[in-house]
């Protein structure tokens, strides 16, 4: 009869990367939130995309059916919450280039959002996603802004990787949480806020 | 010939309330929001009603046209957004009731998602619109709370006009904004909020 010897543990860390698992920047950032929610740290969510309803249909007794509808532009970012008390907003964007990010990749009517949202008082930044380089960047809303009124006066379409590497901050990629921007915050940006105005 | 006279100019106020105006509860809030957006003062939204699309078709170049898709369920409020850096959020419901409003009006998931918001350190609470008396007041979520908790445990399971006037506070409708409930956490909820804790 052969002895049935245990499975040893694997003891070699793997490399956890979105190739392994095969998810997008998207739902990596979904995945966050929702540990997020769930360790009760923040509460921020996607917003849902928006749709243009024009024909419903009831095949069944309450359940409606939407036959005919189109997507609209949103008119803000992808996400928004609450973390300690402050309002965060912010969209994710990923670039196959290994030299900079393309401005057109970020749409007018986000930077104008985000805009209103930090002169609101909120916290407006980016997730970038630079695949060759399998990197993640928290860039600070001013950052961007920069670069967009530059581009608006005959300067440059897009943020060189250096830059957002000089100027952004990297966020590690890990297991749970995947994209753990909030301790960005908590590192970078808070202790700022904190200092600019003592009390708001 | 006759002369023709200015036409004095109307000094009698007019009362104005949803009825003149033909709108409902929910655009009257999205206008309100468009002004305070307008003028600077806040970003606020309501979320778009999340639709789960299963088949969409592209009949013309560039152009999807979803034909089959479902609402789904959202897990949160219709609005949030940012008010003097404060994270805002809120639901609106409106009853016929003279006497109270029904907690059955207020799903559950509304309910625990201002719970974790308040926890985080946002601001939550819902506007209810008493329609027989045409008053809005702000419900801080407190009292929403209490009253939920209360309707578990064998309490009632509505809360009573009464003590919505009392432990709420009234919103004057007007023209423009036509629910000015941002003037409520300017003069009730923020001080509170700043005495409870000098800095975040």
């Amino acid at each position: 009869m052969a002895i049935k010897y245990p499975t040893p543990k694997k003891t070699t860390e793997k490399i956890i990367n979105r190739a392994n698992l095969g998810m997008t920047l998207e739902s990596d950032i979904e995945a966050t939130n929702q540990y997020y929610l769930d360790k009760q740290i923040a509460v921020i969510y996607k917003k849902p995309t928006p749709v243009q309803v024009v024909t419903v249909s009831y095949p069944a007794r309450n359940k409606a059916k939407i036959v005919e509808a189109y997507y609209k532009t949103p008119s803000t970012t992808d996400f928004n919450g609450v973390y300690r008390g402050y309002y965060v907003d912010f969209d994710a964007k990923e670039t196959n280039s290994r030299t900079s990010i393309p401005l057109k990749n970020i749409p007018d009517h986000q930077i104008h959002h985000l805009k209103r949202v930090v002169d609101a008082g909120g916290i407006g930044f980016m997730i970038i996603y630079f695949a060759s380089y399998n990197q993640y960047f928290y860039l600070p809303f001013d950052v961007l802004y920069d670069h967009f009124q530059d581009s608006l006066h005959g300067g440059r379409k897009s943020i060189p990787y250096e830059t957002i590497k000089k100027e952004g901050y990297p966020i590690t990629f890990g297991y749970n949480p995947r994209i753990d921007y909030l301790s960005i915050l908590d590192q970078y940006v808070i202790p700022g806020l904190k200092q600019a105005s003592a009390c708001k």
